[in-house]
């Protein structure tokens, strides 16, 4: 299929998530043409802003403002110019929620994404990343059952799930089953990461990061053009006309 | 890469595993132009004839001879043109042994496959199938490696491997990594399968298998054109620009 | 223990999965003479019913009815005389909920099953199936405290516990603990199949399970006897006299 | 089948490893009229002799003499008629070699076992048990192969075959699959214990084993009348009519 | 960091639960001088207290006030000071509680801990310690992030979290990374034990246990010194100086 | 025990590996004190020298040479006075081979190592390390048993066994379990990668695993000193006085 008709949806627990663990791939799909929509659950006021927290006077209000304005530079870096804010809570997230749930349904009905990428199953130092996997595999099943009724939202069709990268991969079962190659968005991605002041620590480290699964990538395929890559996990078997 | 590029290499332990496990793959590739290599390490004449066994006056001469026209007749239904028959023993197989490794590294360079299929890593029931697993890597590894030389035969690249099904999936901690569609070359694999007269109940099983798979692949793609399918899992994960 | 003793539980997630799953086994319980009581938790409206929501003007009322209809004619084919449909919204099953628990755990009480057959742990495809494991487990462990007091229903003894296959079995961790010979009740097996005329893909995937379970059946335990089989897990190791 | 058809073949890497690991089982299966054969593969006087090598002057032919005393003495305890030792090296043991795997599979064929217990395939502190497992499989599969001819030993049947639980259970990845009760062997067990008199702190590890092994088979069978207990892993699963 | 700053916060789910599975550890950390504090969440009326409830006209309130007696009384004898316990209820406990969430966190907040000492993630046959897992690892996510407000309850620092052995170790994929020498404090842990008096097959079983566990001790050390011990597990990778 | 006493034997596969995966943790017992020796079983010529095979004319002689002093260079860097060079073959590596173990286990006895370091059971993409960890641990196994004779070199005592880091952690399972803060001697570290001229991008490949791994550090012990790392796995638990 075109890549302009695989239409993207990425769900990220906090505000920096997509931009650390996908910014590349993002990027990329929206280069050629591929319609991509970003739904932020939190802007990680609790758990994600240690460092903004330690200024004097600090106030949630502000954090959360402040992370939304990074999250908003960031996006646009990357060319995302559909993404949205849910404003959850976070640390820790309450998406055990039937209206909740159903938003997420209605939204997978509404942009028919081809492919989700979100959290993977294990995080074992951040709790919010396990409930969103399961949340947003709950609401894609809904998505595609014929008998779950929404109004005006027609059910969709069945979408390919992909898994982030956490922060700790080995001690959190992460296997990389799908590797990614984003030389031509690198620098996108550094800029994207760049809005997020307060971290300089991980901008480094998700740099490496994107080194190091280059080197893998070309590792493993053969392919020297191979510079920076992303991973991620599929929750299901590739299918297709031929061995990939 | 275009499919007529791909070149594959299946690396076959007994006269018919090529054929149960990826018969519908093979001829799918060879249907659109790419050119494969089938070698079959042994006739199994020990352990996979035990129905030929049977005739009174039974000879491993006779059992070779009927077992290896029976899989050169099953190669012709699926398109194979580039098959060899390496005449080793079976139950079990000696493969730690130099030469031997030395003989898939020269065929692997000489070859030059994009893809390598075999047998994966754990076969609970078929000491054979392990064997051949660990052997078909260790030859690909000195293939790629530039000090291992051997004269007129320059490294090759990097490819990729994957593992066929093996009998009882689940107990051989098989997971379906790839599944591949082989609706338009379903046929040619009945043909390929009744080649192997003295095993009817192996062809009825297979054909369920690919049936089976077939609903997996429509129910986790979403694509209703795909009846029949075949699975296999990666040695390493894939590589390459956009989500698959 | 007499298997006229083995008093059967059945709890099933959705109208049909006792018959693709464990019909067989269920008829043959009964035929020798167990008592066998299945607990149907949703007839599958929203998420099961796919076909039946393709007619026009259908109504969730009308699906419940059908469904309900062709699982208690399925059940008449395996000879299951006590069934109970309780009636919960599937997709998804809200089963946190101590009212639910305690009632399935008095059922226990009262029924005193000698084994329970349900869902296993890990459904990648269907949140509704891990969700049963887990009340029916929480449930059986109530039911066997004799701290929790049920005005009427006085505790039970500790059960064994085994877990259906589920439909794709190798993505979920499904491993074969106990493989049960359905040869003399396939035939009702693929009556009450029969009874959900709107999946007809499933019945002819079900039968091709059994015959494939069949013939690993033969094949582990060299016994040529069984045509037709259904795996399951067990919760908890086998305890016995001598080595099975 | 009743439990006097039920022949039972041991493979004991060393000469205690049948005692330790399995001597209540085999008591058992000899006091029901059970064949059983036990073959010691080694004396172990390398590395399973540490006390009596601190003995001044001591040699390999005395440690060896002793050993083989001592298991004659245990199997005598234990009911054991048909017991052979084979003498082979320990620490490391050689078993990738032709003739001793031809030597078993013939062992196999002439004695017919319905069950074979044997080593599992992970002890992470000793390179001999692992072996014997892969030994002890390898002729499995010979034995009942029809191609492999042995003038004299017609093919014999499938066997089931169980694992011994290791030292250190959870570090070899040991899960129980079955719990035997041996009660009403316990004494043997201990006599047949008592025969290795350089080890008095594993006869107390192992007489602990059984208890705490005894302890969960009365928790998850509700049985009260198990006191003592032996655990096995299972190579296949369970075959058969009914639940277990 | 000297024993003696190396606070230790033990929650345990039910009342003697931390005496079986760290009771000699705990004891020892105290009598070397580290603070120690233990929270019981519950009694354990419901599912851990059977043979009090065979008493004729027993009550729960009776049973509560006997259970929190004698966890008090094992708590003296362990040297425990600092011990709380919080009354909830048992089999299950419903601990997804924003509530009782925030009130461990803040008693993280205050007590400081170095290391967590909690039940491990799996227990196959307990639903409450699965549960306590993971309330506690919320909790001490909440206690550690700085945008997390409890007025008066400053930030604390990520502490290291270990798991209690679970009763059947094998079954609920327990391994073994951290082994305690509890040699010195064994005889406390006996009295300790023995103040549960009515699970005089428990007391028996995990003496036994420390006994097993020495055995391990000393053969992966080479430390001939140890003669009972406790094992954990660690939830995150040992950090330091030095190979451990 | 005293770091000085802490006699640390590393066994590398290749000329490279003991400085990629534990230059820094070497360098730091040699700093404070440890006596440490290396053993470069074979200088990689085959397999791990790719760049040095491009230049015209060059013989595997050649390729010996310089890879041999590029280790002794970077050895010299970090502190290492004591190393051997065993000048096997690589790729693949013949280490079933009983005089080799002797060796090794002689060795051992001599040297009498409190820790080991070398390869950990798994490297899916290099043949020659998973040797390298079983002949490793057979060698130790050897080394302390007592009925294994060596004229003139009594038997040792038990070692505690590490796993260097693979290249591509995740697809060979490897977890870290021991992370060592080896900020102190990075720059030995990057010193003596710089050593290995013709691979470049693996000097900075591992300079940032070190920076990526001291991230871990900080983030799971707390403790914000820790700047680089590197991380091991253990073949058995920790055993101590105390958690750690």
């Amino acid at each position: 299929m075109d890549i302009k008709d695989q239409r993207l949806l990425v769900v990220s627990g906090h505000a920096a998530d997509y931009v650390w663990r996908a910014g590349g791939t993002i990027a990329k799909y929206i280069k050629h043409g591929a319609p991509v929509k970003v739904i932020v659950l939190s802007c990680g006021v609790r758990g994600e802003s240690n460092d903004l927290w330690k200024q004097p006077g600090q106030t949630a209000e502000k954090v959360e403002e402040i992370r939304k304005a990074e999250s908003m530079a960031a996006a646009k870096c990357l060319g995302i110019e559909d993404i949205e804010f849910w404003g959850l809570q976070d640390y820790y997230m309450h998406l055990e929620d039937d209206a909740l749930i159903d938003r997420l349904a209605k939204t997978i009905r509404e942009f028919k994404p081809y492919h989700i990428i979100t959290h993977g199953p294990i995080d074992l130092l951040n709790p919010d990343h396990d409930a969103v996997n399961k949340f947003v595999f709950k609401a894609s099943v809904l998505a595609i059952s014929n008998g779950v009724k929404y109004e005006g939202y027609p059910t969709s069709k069945q979408t390919r799930i992909f898994g982030f990268e956490p922060h700790q991969s080995e001690i959190c079962d992460f296997k990389p089953e799908v590797i990614i190659d984003i030389t031509e968005t690198m620098e996108m991605k550094k800029a994207a990461m760049n809005c997020f002041k307060a971290q300089s620590h991980l901008i480094e480290y998700y740099g490496m990061k994107a080194f190091i699964r280059g080197n893998h990538a070309r590792r493993i395929s053969g392919c020297q053009d191979y510079k920076f890559a992303e991973a991620f996990t599929r929750r299901f078997p590739y299918v297709g006309d031929f061995l990939v």
